[in-house]
This record gives structure tokens, sequence and C-alpha cells, in this order.
């Protein structure tokens, strides 16, 4: 049988493992950061029927500028941005990639604040793109200083900002994002994955663009909006900055089943970001929760949790799994992470790891 | 305002624009090669409800490895192949891009035989991997001989075989496909987007995949299966080869609406396929009467015929576009491609291009 090994593959990809969480079927799943909520019925309905229009004239290609799409993203993110703004793929991950086929590449840099979203290193590597590990400050906090800082010695090319950050959870402040612009004359990308997530009153990065023509803020509707399954993420930057995003795009990237999906989902925005606030309830429960427990959540402006005092992750990670509860060990010593999800997942959760205490030190 | 010029953009992307052919609306497109037939209003009704159901469960990622969208294809494709044999991605130039990633880069290269599909040179420069342009023969055949010294007096790490060739439509022989292979230690990747128009009785390079574990055989359902807005290209190759391109996709590529409406598809494969037949006979036809016109069509096993004797290419482009016919300048002096359409859609531009005549020299 032919083996990895017998193929001519590149030598940075030689012993490597695809990335992936485990594929597993259980009751509660909370590993991933999913949205465990479904898309409310009225809407799935509305979604189904631009999706059955949609396919009719699926034999011609895409609108390849997804003009309908950008003109919907940028009156949903409002901020007084137009099309012009707006750039989309399929996911985030597909944008953060095109960034750095755009940007990045071989003898160019991308500087992370590590521990962060972990496709940032593989898609550096995916791009010959080279990968700077930068450090936080305590309980994974990251301050204009400390930033700003890595920045200047490291003379990145490229810097890219999660905030929140994941597997953290923890909010990242404007005045890094902007220390971190002022420090550098590369590309900074502020990966707002779950920005809908935030505090009452927390402001996106979104108004720091005016006058940035280098910042980039880039989203998804895998979260907020319940869409993971439907894979469309997007950014927010100068309209040059979309420019050179066409320049490496695939022809005709994003499918029209994706385009009438994500247009319906739109037009339902309301409806849509009404599970945000649960979920954000949910979230504040469990680090309530994780704490009178004797673990040592994280704050968190995400839809998740990293919690530490955790004895033995692997251990813990595995009894919840018997009991059908799904939750990610995400490599940190002494930590482990859980997506908030509905009320009643979240209690089987808290009531789970409740029975295997005192597992925390 | 910003230019792209301000950016810090990457050294290959100065200077270029976007690729694409013009997006213009008009009575007859004939310009991409697309299918024209929509889908049958049953299976259009049938992948409506499959979506329908789909969107239920999109708050959740999608299944990562598409396991039933891989057996569908190997079914559909037959030859013995299995799931495992089986890769797919957002349209085939997506798969092309992850073959580059896997196997090219920095320091390698890339042979294709010009003219040949546009996007092969640009998928290599967007993976830093060399794109060697060799020649044809006479007509734009590939001979055994032709293609075997160039790939031994080149010695590129990746070869590209269109087969049947864009944008000229000349098929490619196994012969060649088989020399090529021998000539090299490299990936040999058969672009088969058009296969399924070839005249009956041609074999596919699938049946070259046994015992050669370096041989790629990539697909699309943009063309036959008339769903190029759903983006969904793939290929059969050695198990090995498809865990290679698991380690440079990015997760969750396909999205559940993707992989739904496919799967969907491949269950009327009878129904979708029946509008094939209508197109050689179109096609056919308009090598027929183009010659008849005082034309040079070349022989074609595609959905298109590539025509030369044309005086004056740019004239006739814009006359036909005048009379709301679009078909494609590809830029190779005195021809001209035109899509096989409809049999209405055939004759309006047969008949416009006519009254065009005495254009050809």
């Amino acid at each position: 049988m032919t083996s990895l090994d017998d193929l001519p593959l590149r030598a940075n990809l030689r012993g490597q493992i695809p990335y992936g969480a485990p594929q597993l079927h259980v009751p509660v799943a909370l590993n991933v950061n999913e949205n465990t909520h479904p898309i409310p019925p009225a809407v799935a309905s509305d979604i189904a029927a631009a999706l059955a229009d949609a396919i009719l004239t699926v034999n011609r290609y895409p609108d390849r500028e997804f003009s309908q799409l950008r003109d919907d993203l940028a009156g949903y993110l409002g901020h007084g941005l137009t099309r012009d703004n707006i750039w989309a793929a399929n996911g985030s991950n597909e944008v953060l990639q095109q960034v750095l086929q755009a940007f990045g590449g071989p003898g160019r840099s991308l500087l992370g604040f590590a521990p962060t979203y972990s496709m940032y290193s593989i898609l550096a590597s995916g791009t010959d793109t080279r990968w700077i590990p930068g450090d936080r400050d305590a309980d994974y906090e990251l301050s204009p200083e400390t930033a700003a800082r890595w920045v200047t010695e490291s003379a990145p090319d490229i810097v890219f900002l999660c905030s929140p950050n994941n597997p953290t959870g923890t909010p990242l402040s404007l005045e890094t994002i902007a220390a971190v612009y002022d420090a550098t004359p590369g590309i900074v990308v502020v990966d707002e994955a779950y920005a809908e997530f935030s505090p009452d009153g927390t402001d996106s990065a979104l108004t720091l663009l005016p006058g940035r023509e280098r910042l980039l803020v880039s989203r998804t509707m895998s979260k907020a909006f319940a869409f993971a399954g439907v894979r469309l993420g997007y950014l927010a930057a100068d309209p040059a900055v979309t420019d050179a995003l066409r320049l490496v795009r695939l022809p005709y990237h994003l499918s029209a089943l994706t385009q009438a999906a994500a247009v319906a989902a739109l037009a339902h925005t309301g409806e849509m970001l009404a599970m945000v606030d649960d979920i954000r309830v949910q979230r504040d429960r469990l680090v309530t929760e994780l704490r009178a427990l004797g673990f040592s959540p994280l704050r968190s402006g995400s839809n998740f949790v990293l919690f530490g005092g955790v004895a033995d992750p692997r251990a813990t990670f595995e009894a919840l799994l018997a009991d059908g509860i799904l939750i990610r060990d995400v490599g940190i010593p002494g930590h482990l992470r859980v997506s908030a999800g509905t009320e009643a997942e979240t209690t089987a959760f808290l009531d789970a790891i409740a029975r295997l205490a005192p597992i925390a030190e």
C-alpha cells in the first residue's frame, strides 16, 4: 500500500497530521464553540425558500462579486461601511488564508499571541509565511505595551489579533489594537469571530477603521448567526484591501447557495441574534459556577470559557465524554475549554463536572 | 484614497488584475462553458428538499470528511473506486490549489501545455510554484513524444494535463498521459472537467489509476451536472494522495449545503446527464456549421469549440455582443471560443456569425 512517505510531499508537511477536533456524536457537544441553538423555524423556512430559488439557476456560475451579500454584510456591520469595504469567503479560515496569500508568503512573517486560534500557525505554514508566536501577559491578557513591544522587536509583515481570543476567551482592548497598528507598517487583522458575544458596551475594532487602511476586521456567521455549516466568513477594510484579495481569490469562490443562504439570514438579523443573549447568560453562568466549584475560569467575552485548576485535563475530558458530554482539551496544562450551550446543555455539563469534583487541585 | 500600491502587497501580485471573464447579462451567454440547461424541475425539487433539511442543522459544523458525498462520487465514477480514493473541494480550482499546496510550492515547478486552462499558471503563482509552459503539436494536439520530451527536459515536480484541453477542446490520448507518467517521478494531474462530453467509447484516465499512485484525475460537477453555481470539484487518486490533501485543506471546507446539494444531484445522475447528449449534438453542429461558414474549428471532445480563421476576433466578439450573444476571446490570434448551448442558443449564435461573414479571411 502506498503511504504518504511514498509521495513527493512538500518538506514542511512531512510528519504532520490534519487539523481538526474529533468528530464524535454525543448528546451534549460543547467542544467547537458552535452555536448549539438551531436556526429559528420561520427563518429556516425563508432560507430554504431562497435556496430552492437559487438551485434553479445553478447551471450558471455564481455572482463572482457577491454584490448583494456584500451590501447586506455592510448593512449588518454598520459603521458607515459599504459594499466596497466588504470581503467574504468560505469561512474566516479562507478569508485569513487569502490575507496571507496577498500579504504574506516566502520571506514574510506573521505575528500572533499564543495561545491563540491554532489555525493561524497552520495557515502561515500553508502559505510559507514564517509564524512568530508572541507571548501574552498574566491570565492571557494582552496589554498595549506587551503587544507593541513584540511588534517592534519581531518586525512582522502581518499581525493577527484574536478578539476575544480563542481559546482563552479573553477580550482585547481597542488600545492594544491601536498600539499594534501604530507600531507596524504592515497588515493588522483583528479576528472578531466571537465579537457578538462581547459584553454590552464593548466597541468593535470596526470603530478603528477610518484612517487605518492597513487594518482588517474579520467576522464570521458561524457563531452568532448559527451558520457554522454554511461557511461564511467575511471582513471589513479599506477598499484597496478588498482589491488585493481579488488578486488571490479563486474565481467564483462563493457558491450561489452560500450567497443565497447568507443573504436570507441577514434579512432576519434580529431573530438570528436573539440567541446570542441566551448564550451570554449561559457563558456568565459557566464562569460563576465553575468558580464556585473551585476551578479558575478566565474572563470571557466569547461563547466559551477556558477554565484552569483541572488536576488532570485528560481524565476530566474522558470522564465527561463517558457521560455523553464533549468539551475540548486545547493543550494548555491544567485547563479545559467548554462552549456555552443551551440552558439544558450547560446544566448537563455543570452537573457532570460537579459530580467529578474534587478533581480540582 | 488608498490604492493597491499603498499596501504591502506581495511582489508577484504587483500590477496584476483579477482573473475572470466579464460578467455581462445578455440573452445568449456562451462564454464560460457553462451548461446552459437548467436542472430538470423534478431534480431541482429534490435538491431543494435536501437543502431545506440541511439548513435545520447548519448551526453545527459540516461533516469535515464529507463521507456520504465521497461515497456517492465514487459510485458515480465507478472503476472500482471507493470513498478513500475521492477528494472534493469548492470547485476544481480549489482541488488543484490544494494539490499545489501539498506537492508544489517554493522551489518546485508545474508543467502545463499552453494554450491551456489559464488558471493553472495563476494557481502556480499563488502557491509560489514555478510555472513551466510547455508547447503543443500542430492544431494544439499533444503527442506522447512531445509531452514526454517536455517532462524529461524540464523535470517538473507536477504536470497538469487538461483532457479534453481548455480552451482548445482537443482530446488527449491515454498514451500521452501514460507517457508523461512514466517520464516523471512527480505528480501527474489529468483535469477531466469536460470528460462527460467526450465522444462515445472514449476511455477516461480513471482507467489508468491502478498501480499509478502519483496519478490524480480531477473532475467537476460544474459542466455535465449543470452545477457551476454550487462549486463542487473532485478528484480520484490513491488514498495516500487524499491523505496528503487533508494536510492542506481548511477544516470544514465543504459546507453542509454544498454536500447536501451534491449528494441529492448524484441520486439523479441519469436525469442530470440527459442534457449531455443534447449538448454534444450542438457541439458537433457548431464544428460542422462553422466549417461550412469558412472558419477553422478544432476537433472538440468538450462542450465548447475553438475556431480559427477569424480575421479580427475583437471585432467579431463585439459584433456578436451587440446582437446579445456573448462568447470568449481567449487571446489566441485569429480564434474565438464558443460554448455549445441549447439548440436555440446555438442557432442564435450560428445565425449571427453567418450574418457577420465574410469576416473569415
